[in-house]
């Protein structure tokens, strides 16, 4: 794809801008296969920073990885009952292997509760052997009718957590503890604030006993569910009859829980922080950090100045020096392109810091460096690029969420408005809006209908307004609940 | 399952003990879906530190990651008649998805070519594009009948590198390249030797020009190919329209290459070092690389020894001493267990070394060290470990490749010897044998039919004996190649 081509403007169709810039900055791709992605190189390197940073975090909380069966028998899919209900309509089946009619059909896994607690069962005997906190990195398939690279994929990759407990309470604070994780990496490494809560009801994960989630505000206004913790409670150690010996020699259930998130935040990253002239990564998150643009006219001053690059790139980016974080950087040699391409190349591809390098800089062995995120531009001179550049990139991590935080905070309503002027305001630019519930079911299916809006969530205590509404905003009737409205994806 | 069910031994059934041997080190279990297995974290931690480290090498030598779908249109499979052939019996298919018959089956991909091909097509248009080096961790589907834990399984975790290139030769450079690649990564982690070599057409991947093959030694004299890299020529780049335009601005149909090694490898290190006590893993691939067993009689005592325990583990494995490498400590602080049981239960699951901490050492500050491998035993100083522990480290994983060599070269025959002293052997202990070939397939397909020793590979120019073969083992005729028979898995 070329990058001649202007980029649609947030403005005039923020929708198209993010299809348009999901393929052009190469982050991803339509496969052939309807629904399918294909992961790039520089959006698998994106997941891959991804993946480390919330590996190490599930490891120095306890947790081990481990991989389950990729087919699932229809079977167990049916063992519990909400289970089937939600995932059976998504599901992909494999009906033949071998060239044969298979005996039983194989759902492609949609999640894998159903087949790693029917191994747990077999594993676990004693109360001695819990607490099993495992972690799966994995691909799974859900049927989608409508699908959106990184955000609504037929297939996607993940990491899912699977927990069995002694108790309910030691499940519970699990179910929370990785949420919390999960918002520590959203907001560390992604820049993307989040708020945190309860599902309702009506928008809990299939089978569980209560789901909370991570909502993030993307430029449009709409939320993102970027990440789900379930308390699972009893109901899959009642299917898979995952059962263990007391302390004190009694049978019981376990507890479980389970918690995801996946490819998804690719697209949460490039709608929280992109803008009209493409993808802005986060330091911490991006392939390459700093990009060096050799500027030159001669075969002489090229040489020169790649060469000058070159040595930088090795002196940043090497593994020799203990006492300094190792910086990813690469050079743009590529020879026929004009340095202002260059820069709209690497832009487009959001990396945060440019370095250009000219024949005058040379002799001053100085350069000039560009941040993606304010496009403020410095002198800095090669020997301060050391010390210098793990801090602006650090700069660059906490400006970016401060950024991030502040849009949703300017488009955050917490004062008490009607029910019309919510209608009005979700029908026009959305927001993210605090309001009193009844806690009907009901009431939450009238206002999807009329608005698109659902409640994203019964926030945690901290995101909840320090005088809390008393009236429901749609009924007037007494609120049991403040919750959190938004259009979402 | 129980430690204390004896293991069989290994001259007594190689294969029992093989597979009681995996599923009581719990390195991975049976699942409930036929022919599939469930790898269990002490499994998987091995498999992820092989995976790190070919990561790092792939990278090292120019490779990205990206991720490609799963599912495959039936017809693209189709497109190269070879592929199609070799593949197509062991597919699992997809026919219905969201409750719906798909118009298209979709085939679980075995192997990628055919849908990375179609995505390069799209990708190059010319000779500047390339070279593409693209690499991808997956899981592959392939429908097999007889299924062994690790070794053959329906699903399986591998790496598959998909490259494009302007030349034969550059392509040709490529296959060698990473055949290189996985021979270093099997002796230096594996501490597994291996024979590279050529494949003959009829053991070739189907689809390619040629293909390249690491072959190890298994105790019981089995070959076990580890690892395969082809040359695929331009016969996917025809299939899938791959041209390029070329400086001279005609235009060309691309040179791929791909290469792949899977969990199989996890099989191939317990076949290796494996003793009738159980697992031997290498330092450089274990996950615990030292454990620490407490013994003691009173509370006090058990206080004590765990604390010292624990003061070593977090001195050992602690990140903030950079001039010294991080080492794998965990300390057994299980209750109710006899040292000995513990010792056993160490043993079986192949961690290379075990520190022992009694109450009498305590004063000493020193410890019992013994090593798995060669269960060698001394005493050693706790201000010692720092230092030594590595040395230590380094010199079983030196010691386990030479033994895994010795062992190789005392099971090689290289002497000409007749037809039927080789059908004794393979009815017998089985061996490498070197013989002269004289290229017929129809010889090949004989001698497995009457011995079930096929040709493993025309193995490379550093392997081969000083003096050439001049006949054909088989036919007494002019020889045309040296070639490695062997029974294999």
């Amino acid at each position: 794809m070329s990058d001649d081509k202007k980029l649609p403007t947030r403005a005039e169709n923020f929708s198209d801008w993010y299809n348009e810039l999901v393929l052009r900055s190469e982050l991803a791709d339509y496969s052939p296969v309807r629904g399918c992605m294909v992961i790039r190189p520089h959006g698998y390197g994106v997941w891959e920073r991804m993946q480390r940073a919330l590996d190490d975090m599930f490891k120095a909380t306890g947790h081990v990885n481990a991989y389950f069966p990729l087919f699932i028998p229809e079977s167990f899919l049916s063992k519990e009952a909400e289970h089937v209900e939600g995932f059976a309509p998504e599901c992909a089946v494999v009906t033949h292997g071998g060239g044969k009619l298979l005996e039983e059909r194989l759902v492609v896994r949609p999640t894998s509760e159903t087949i790693i607690y029917s191994m747990f069962a077999k594993w676990v005997q004693s109360y001695r052997d819990l607490p099993l906190l495992y972690n799966q990195w994995a691909n799974v398939v859900r049927w989608e009718m409508r699908t959106r690279l990184f955000l609504r994929t037929m297939e996607f990759l993940w990491q899912e957590g699977h927990t069995a407990h002694v108790t309910h309470d030691e499940a519970e604070h699990e179910t929370r503890k990785m949420l919390g994780v999960y918002r520590t990496f959203m907001e560390a490494y992604m820049a993307m604030p989040v708020i945190t809560g309860l599902k309702t009801d009506s928008e809990k994960f299939a089978g569980a006993l209560r789901t909370y989630s991570c909502e993030a505000m993307m430029q449009d206004n709409k939320a993102l569910q970027a990440g789900t913790s379930h308390n699972l409670g009893q109901n899959f150690a009642k299917a898979f009859d995952l059962k263990f010996q007391t302390e004190q020699g009694t049978e019981a259930f376990a507890w479980n829980t389970s918690w995801g998130v996946s490819t998804r935040m690719v697209g949460g990253l490039v709608m929280t922080h992109g803008d009209d002239a493409g993808l802005r990564l986060t330091p911490k998150l991006t392939p390459i950090q700093v990009v060096i643009v050799p500027i030159y006219k001669t075969d002489d001053e090229r040489a020169a100045t790649i060469e000058a690059a070159k040595r930088i790139s090795d002196e940043l980016g090497s593994f020799t020096r203990p006492d300094h974080e190792r910086i990813r950087v690469h050079v743009d040699e590529r020879v026929g392109i004009k340095p202002g391409a260059k820069y709209y190349h690497w832009e487009l591809r959001g990396i945060p810091l440019r370095l250009e390098i000219g024949p005058r800089d040379l002799a001053a062995a100085s350069g000039m460096l560009v941040r993606r995120d304010t496009r403020e531009k410095r002198p800095i001179a090669w020997d301060a690029l050391r010390a210098e550049l793990p801090i602006v990139l650090q700069q660059i991590q906490d400006d970016m969420l401060a950024a991030a935080r502040a849009r949703m905070e300017a488009h955050t309503i917490r004062e008490r408005i009607s029910y019309d002027r919510f209608k009005e305001i979700m029908a026009g630019d959305g927001a993210f809006v605090y309001a009193g519930w009844n806690g009907d079911p009901a009431v939450e299916a009238r206002v999807k209908e009329e608005t698109k809006a659902t409640i994203r969530c019964i926030p945690d205590a901290e995101f909840r307004s320090q005088v809390a509404p008393t009236t429901c905003m749609v009924t007037g009737e007494p609120a049991k609940f403040e919750v959190l409205w938004a259009r979402s994806y």
